[in-house]
């Protein structure tokens, strides 16, 4: 690419990003969110061409999930990400607090850039057997460009038949269950197949959402972002994987979540059934 | 320390880390936290010897700089976090969406295991000039345990006068501004000097939140926080500093930045003037 052209587009996106961040004083309703309140003149006009994200909100979902790859996402110049669920009530997640929709089912347009599902625990569990959930899906999935999740929301794709056949990954206390739903598992920190694209355990989201950035607007705009959210990670421990654990650190870990592993596995063979 | 008192601690630890998680079917609010409606009959009774953790939103704040930390925070047994705000209505971040606060000003205890203040661009300026935000940090920072940042934050804790003296750091963007507060800025991912913990952007409050778990709870306890985030990243690019990326993206990077590290610089020497 001419480099002249190459640069012009470079700072077309990050003033686009740097705008939509509030850093000109903007608000963050003018691009195209919606805060809590919902009238008719907030509806911003969007252009035909925008790109739509849509990231999945269900009760006790876990928040990480969806804001790694969220804050990677958001505000891309052209890019409108959406935070769906039934309603517009604001949705726990399993942290305590709750984060507020931006569009229910039907405000997501049909042709989506990238569908997009975060884990959790319990919650996860009834999101796989919520027939509006996986209805809606179904539904996305078969025009999405990226059919795409973090962590356990893999099972829930899996549940809604989104895997079959893929390779895909999931966090470690499960992702041995994904081949339940014709998936196969393989223990990468995020996982690309075909049109699929699914990450591991909760932080692995930041990493899974840079390639899902550098993939729709190039390199140099995912190692902007990288840079702007300063993502040069010094984990002040080497514990993050069961590889890499102490061994006390992963036979407490397994212990604690075996109880989860577990109605992961009957839920996941009841949805496969299905 | 005893091998088995060790286990029965971790045991302790973790079991509440996954009851917290909603893993054992519990709804978050059983765990002090409150969702959106809030009646006298929510709140929780709270045991005399727990420990308060207050992070403070502000409009525009960046989600990720105080979500990372929380997600290590969250649901540490005989630990309460609270989200502090003026009011209970929902805080629009930078990214879009909102969350909603679980405690006002006057709900948050004054012995503080840790204060903590996230970041952002032009939300940030603001909060800086805002005398009840600032206020408030300073009030309860003389008797909080950990006064601490995230990113930009630091430029709050010093425009609140409680960086004077320490060793600090904050965003690449603007972290040469922190002497101006009386601090000596560091490169480094996240900085201690007796009780002063200041991350650096956005990305680092996850290594920051670790660091803050082992302080409270010990090295097994963040050990088994980071598996369970399974926090071993793998960026995809080299990009996450000013040092690491490639010159023609800290270039543009600068220039996009540039207008708000000038305006951080005006906010910061009228902050440090009154």
């Amino acid at each position: 690419m001419d480099s002249q052209i190459k640069r012009r587009q470079l700072m077309q996106w990050t003033t686009g990003l740097v705008a939509a961040s509030g850093l000109m004083g903007l608000q963050p309703r003018a691009f195209g969110s919606r805060a809590h309140a919902r009238t008719d003149d907030d509806v911003p006009e969007t252009p035909a061409d925008t790109k739509h994200i849509a990231m999945l909100l269900y009760p006790s979902f876990t928040a990480l999930d969806l804001i790694g790859p969220h804050t990677t996402f958001s505000g891309l110049p052209g890019v409108q990400v959406h935070l769906v669920h039934k309603s517009l009530d604001p949705v726990p997640t399993d942290a305590g607090y709750s984060i507020v929709p931006t569009a229910t089912y039907a405000d997501v347009p049909d042709e989506l850039e990238v569908l997009f599902v975060p884990g959790g625990t319990a919650g996860t569990l009834a999101a796989m057997e919520d027939e509006e959930v996986l209805y809606f899906l179904r539904g996305k999935a078969c025009r999405a460009r990226r059919v795409t999740s973090v962590c356990t929301g893999s099972l829930i794709l899996g549940a809604a038949g989104l895997l079959d056949g893929y390779r895909a990954t999931s966090h470690w206390s499960v992702r041995h269950l994904l081949p339940i739903f014709g998936a196969e598992a393989v223990n990468e920190r995020y996982v690309v197949d075909r049109n699929r694209c699914t990450g591991g355990g909760v932080t692995s989201g930041i990493d899974f959402g840079l390639h899902i950035v550098a993939d729709i607007a190039g390199n140099d705009v995912a190692q902007l972002r990288q840079l702007g959210i300063e993502y040069a990670p010094e984990p002040p421990f080497d514990s993050g994987t069961p590889e890499s654990a102490p061994a006390s650190v992963l036979e407490t870990a397994k212990r604690v979540m075996g109880a989860f592993t577990e109605q992961a596995q009957i839920v996941s063979e009841r949805a496969a059934a299905r």
